[in-house]
């Protein structure tokens, strides 16, 4: 992926492609693995480059994942955008299907969600931000559902924007700790019933 | 607290109450600075004890932290006991205030908690049993609401139970993150609303 377009658009084309390919194989090492789990060694390995190459793109493993976890959003933004009103809800669903199939990364999410709460963590800004921005789409969302009257009554879209977020994020703890005892993505499509008029 | 009742009832009687002493300080020390900012000197020495005292009774932080977070449990145990059907859920927002009011130690609770995902985590196996039992004793709640008529038809609530507990967890990370952006007892008590016919 790197190689073919280095020639072509110069070095920073192929550096930005090369940077894609290494988050790329974190994410899958990651998702696998988890965090602690996945090392830089094997995330080089799988892509066949050499560690120090990796190093020289993102120096360490707290780097990895700060680009690791924007590619996972970057992923979830398409299919969010396009879906209007109720569809923004049911592409949550799928988002938390998504996190259910990759036990890894959504383990790694929490973690490092929680530890960057702590106001002196080297991600606190990033998460902090990336609540704003989260909360703030899924407001956006229920405030279009509530002008095409698809907002059942009662439902303040600010309020409900950060429950909903709360949610996703709580259900996660309870099904890493035990993954039988919960079904989130069900879970969360039945919540969302009670928000949405039409069918979620 | 420990000296007074060491003759009396023998050593054990001391080492229990001497336990419970230290760990009321780590309470306080963790909920004031964090787990990470709070040291064990600090706590050793809030209650005029050698460093070296605290070690015989707790090897290692960790060790200290599990106490503590029994120990919280403890402090919640007796109101929910006592308060039955919509009374618990009265009685979970007022822990939702409890933890507003120590925010160092929700944050203690809420990086643990996700670290303790991870299978191969010490605390594991102790916060994968406080869940079933957290998520169990919040179904019998419903479930004794239910009984009453207390609860809003389609409530169900084992997964509902499951759902108020994720909530409570969720609300934290973006509490913790900016602590100007969400009530979270006023949250708690707009959802549980949702949930029962008596006001919450």
């Amino acid at each position: 992926m790197g190689g073919s377009t280095t020639g072509r658009r110069g070095p920073y084309a192929g550096t930005a492609a090369r940077r894609r390919t290494i988050l790329e194989s974190a994410f899958e090492v990651f998702s696998e693995a988890g965090y602690r789990g996945g090392s830089m060694r094997d995330i080089a390995q799988r892509i066949g480059i050499a560690h120090t190459t990796l190093l020289h793109h993102f120096s360490s493993k707290s780097d990895l994942l700060a680009g690791v976890l924007e590619l996972r959003d970057e992923h979830d933004q398409p299919g969010l955008a396009e879906a209007g009103g109720a569809g923004i809800l049911r592409q949550l669903v799928e988002v938390v299907r998504r996190n259910q199939r990759t036990p890894g990364l959504t383990e790694l999410y929490c973690i490092l969600s929680a530890e960057a709460t702590a106001p002196g963590h080297p991600a606190h800004e990033w998460f902090r931000e990336r609540y704003v921005r989260t909360v703030g789409h899924t407001r956006a969302a229920l405030e279009q559902m509530a002008q095409r009257g698809e907002l059942r009554e009662g439902v303040d879209p600010a309020r409900e924007a950060q429950r909903i977020v709360a949610l996703m994020d709580g259900l996660q703890v309870q099904w890493l700790l035990d993954r039988d005892s919960i079904d989130m993505a069900a879970q969360m499509r039945e919540y969302l019933r009670r928000v949405s008029v039409p069918e979620i």
